[in-house]
Formats: structure tokens, C-alpha cells, sequence
């Protein structure tokens, strides 16, 4: 799958990725209206508000990109209702040939690892027959329980020909409350840079390895290092345009063949419509705006790229 | 709740949390050849089944502890359907009075930390109206992405009137491979644990703070050490039993009171019908050897902390 998201970021000339993370509040109301009307103000219609929010979206940019990253968080809050349209988004984004990055950022001990690996990148045993439950390509893993925490998701993707991206240093303001603290001089995310490194080195794809990172796009200089802490390692950069990252701090983030970083939008580009930037999209052609958004981004990394050469 | 907690503590006189994390392979043959006659062998069938499963546990045990914990990983590899009994099992815990621990070990940026509060212990907004997802009482919390990460769990606490229990050290082998790094020549969990003391202060039930951490049995002198630098934190304490933790290692997770910890055991108590100490108890009688394990854990624990008086 590595090979895959490597192709097709080659391909669309696009290292990016779209988060689909649909806060109800990102939705035009004639899309509330509307499933609402058939559903009521459920759980059920909330869900039928995202879903088709989602699918216009997808429907109008999945040409552009390699990949998307659904935040399942904002599918658990509408309970088993929301978990259904995480399904139903992972399914269609597949149908369209794109790659999915599962933004779970699950991890456990090892037999409750085990156990995420199997819902979201495995197959389940039931009787005679194997079921896949979420079945995202790539899933984010939180590193903090160590080796055997992240073993079992290891396994899977051996198995399944997935990935992971391990958090490394997080885009979030408080980040650095644990992540920067000072071990022998260098912060704790060096150190969990450098396991990253380890093991991706041992689940090696064809120019990178399935075991990739995540990289804060507000945090440049770590960036920067982690580059060269993890040379294979293709890093998840979100926390480009709403929280603050622009192209033109990214640039360290990819090596010099213009690849081995992927970069995430979510609210930049899924409520575009609300921005005054992109106005002149009424709520109706929030997808349209949308697309332009993507156009944009895609257009600002590329720039900052060619003008780092 | 953590108020409840600590009075069905009290009441009970039993110190101990059950870990519902029903995998399949725990499952009797009785039960998991019913739900596939009924809905074949799919991954509803498999749902049915453990449903059954924890359902039979449930009723055999909910007069003698306080609480229970179950492990979202477990259902959440049964995909739609196994977030169906993930809450259906909630739900029923909660006819039983039983408090409900979820096990989620959810953890990220403040929006979308928001949103796995939102899902696990508050409400989320629907037009006019208002839905729990899951409702559990406390969920655990992964805190590497620091304070703005945990925050938005917090405030819907104090909301909704719920806990924590936030990740300090966890029972796992590897758990000191980020978690022991020394900073200033102590350990990373000690730095969070003097976190969520600090937070925890901030958020006081009577006796005890509604923000939880979790050590594992299987680092005791964690368990005393954490206990002083946290005095009134609830311990969550997992790692008892199948993972080698035993009562006379746990009495300095406790307070001189007789409070200040609870100590979960998953396995050694749903699946104990397969050990050799309760081979006498029959497949078909699961639930009265989990009955069983139950009793053995509370006067094992007991025992060690009258000993230790």
C-alpha cells in the first residue's frame, strides 16, 4: 500500500492528503434540512448529514489527490450511527481508488493492539470466514505504550500489505508538554523518531518504508530533523492552513526527490465555503470550493517545493 | 460519579473493576453455535454472541462489584455491529448500576479530543436535541499530546459530572521504553503523574478527584511511588491476574483507608471457566466460575491489605 500512496502522489503531482473530518457545524444547512427531513434530528439524520456531505466532497476532489484521512472521532460522536458512515466514506473513497489513512491514533497493550490492528487494517475470524471491519489502508498509532503496543500492528500490515503513521511530535500547542521533554539533551519525540526509524527499516515498501510518522506542520525545525532522524520514512504532516503550517515551512519535511512527506488539510479544505478567501462558493457549491481549495494547496507546497531547488 | 465510585466501593467492600474485553476465543461453544444459527457466521453473529457472553457475566456477577470496564477494541474489530453491543453492554451495566469504565484509551488535538468526549461521556447537539453515543461514566485517556489533548475531556467532566483515567504507567512489558526515559534522572510517568495530580486538584469529588490514572499492577514500585505523588487520584490498576499481578503486590497502590485504587481483571475473571482452577465449572457454567474469580480476587485482595495493616 506504501508503493501505492507513493504512485499516486507521483501521479497527481499532489503530496497531500484531505482529512475528512465533518464537525456537523462544517455542513450546509440544505444538506442538514434534507436529513433531517427524512430521518428527524437523530442520530441517524446526523449521520445521513455527513455522509452526504462527505461524498460531495470526495465526489469532487478525489481526482486531484492520493489519499484521504477520515478522523473517526467525529464519526464516534454520532455512536453506532456515526461508525456506520466512517464505513460507508471508507468504502466509496475506496470505489474511487483512494488511498485511506484511518486518523484513529489507537494503541494498547499488545492483545488490545491486536485487537485494533484486526478492526482496522485486519480481518476478524468468524467461524469458518474472515470479515474486515473498518478496512482503512493506513492507520495512525499512538506510540506512548512502546514496542509492544505497536508490535501487533506491525503484524497486520506485514500481513494485509498496509501501513501505519506513528506520532511522533503532534501539531497541537501543548505538544511539547510531554513530547519535548529533554532525555540526554534531546526531546523525548527524537527518541520516538528514532524507534520510528528502527522499525520502519524492518517493513521496507519499494523507496519507503509502511511505517511511516507524524510530523506536525506548526512545528518546522522538528520537521526539519526528523528528516534526517528517519530518511525512509514517509511523515504524515497535518496541521497545514487552519492550525497555521504554510508550504513554505513544510519544505524540510520532504527530501530532495520532492517525496517522503504528505501533507493533511481537513477544515482548509472541507469548510472552504466558510472563508472569506473563498466567498464567492455559496453553501451550495461548498464542494466546489472545496476543490479549490485543494487546487491552492496543492499549488502553494508545489511552489514552495520548486523554489526550495 | 467518581463519588458513586468510591460509595460502591465502600458498599461492596470489593476494590476491583471487571475488564469485559470478550474476545471470541472466550466465548463458549453453546453460545457462539446459537448466535450463528441465528444470524449466521457473520460478523452480527459474532456480535450476538459476545453480547450473550457478557450478558451471562453481567447478571452473575453485578451484586458483588462496583463497576466494569469494557475494552472498545474488542468490539470495535467486530466492526458496526460490535459497536452495537459495545453500547447495548453500556446499557445494560448502567439497568444493573454497574459504573461503566470505557476502556478507550482516546487521546488527541483539543477539537478532536472534543469529539471522543463528546462520544464517550458527553452529549453531542442534533439540531434541537441532544444524544449520548455511548455514555460511558470514565473513559481512559491517553496523554501524549499533552494538556490541550486532555482538556476537552475535563471540561465535559465537570459538565456531565463524569471521570478519567489518564494513562501514567501502563501494565505492559515495553511500557518503559518511552514511559522510564529519564528527564532530570526521573521517569516520564512521573512527570505525567504530577500532572494529573495537578489536574486532578482542579477537579475534586469528595474525598477523591474525578480525574483517574492509570499504573499497572505489574509495576509495583510504580504503584508506590505514584501513590504518594498522586494522593488523591483514583488508581486504575490493571494487569492483575492472567498478566502476572498479584493482591500482595497491590497493597501500596491503596491508601491507608482502604481506598485510593481500583483493580481490574479481564481475563482471570470472563474467560476463568478455561483455567485449571476452576475446571470444575463447565462451559456451560462460565458465568458461575466468573462468579467464582470474582469472589477469589476481592478476598485476595482483601487479604493482603488486612495483612498489610
Amino acid at each position: 500500500m506504501i508503493n501505492k500512496l507513493v504512485e499516486k502522489i507521483k501521479k497527481t503531482k499532489a503530496p497531500i492528503v484531505v482529512g475528512l473530518d465533518p464537525m456537523l457545524s462544517y455542513v450546509p444547512k440544505h444538506i442538514i434540512q434534507k436529513s433531517y427531513e427524512a430521518y428527524g434530528e437523530t442520530l441517524k439524520g446526523a449521520a445521513d448529514a455527513v455522509w452526504q456531505f462527505n461524498k460531495g466532497i470526495i465526489d469532487h476532489v478525489y481526482d486531484l489527490i492520493p489519499a484521504v484521512k477520515p478522523q473517526i472521532a467525529l464519526y464516534e460522536q454520532l455512536g453506532v450511527e456515526g461508525m456506520q458512515v466512517f464505513q460507508k466514506t471508507i468504502d466509496y473513497c475506496h470505489e474511487k481508488d483512494l488511498v485511506v489513512i484511518g486518523d484513529v491514533k489507537r494503541g494498547d497493550i499488545g492483545s488490545t493492539s491486536a485487537a485494533y490492528a484486526t478492526a482496522h487494517l485486519g480481518k476478524v475470524t468468524v467461524g469458518s470466514r474472515k470479515y474486515s471491519a473498518f478496512n482503512e489502508d493506513f492507520a495512525t498509532v499512538n506510540p506512548y505504550f512502546g514496542i509492544d503496543g505497536v508490535q501487533p500492528f506491525l503484524d497486520v500490515c506485514k500481513q494485509e500489505q498496509k501501513g501505519l503513521f506513528i506520532l511522533v511530535k503532534t501539531s497541537n500547542p501543548s505538544s511539547g508538554e510531554f513530547q519535548d521533554r529533554l532525555i540526554d539533551g534531546r526531546p523525548l519525540y527524537e527518541y520516538v523518531g528514532e524507534k520510528v526509524a528502527e522499525w520502519g527499516a524492518q517493513h521496507m515498501g519499494e523507496d519507503y518504508s509502511y511505517i511511516g510518522a507524524v510530523v506536525g506542520a506548526t512545528y518546522p525545525q522538528a520537521g526539519k530533523m526528523m528528516r534526517k532522524v528517519m530518511p525512509k520514512t514517509l511523515i504524515l504532516v497535518p496541521g497545514y492552513g487552519a492550525q497555521g503550517g504554510k508550504g513554505a515551512d513544510l519544505v524540510h519535511y520532504f527530501n530532495e526527490d520532492g517525496l517522503g512527506a504528505i501533507v493533511n488539510s481537513s477544515r482548509g479544505i472541507i469548510a472552504a465555503y466558510k472563508q472569506e478567501q473563498y466567498a464567492r462558493f455559496s453553501p451550495e457549491n461548498y464542494a466546489d470550493a472545496s476543490r479549490q481549495a485543494v487546487l491552492d494547496m496543492i499549488a502553494d507546497i508545489n511552489g514552495a517545493l520548486q523554489e526550495a531547488k
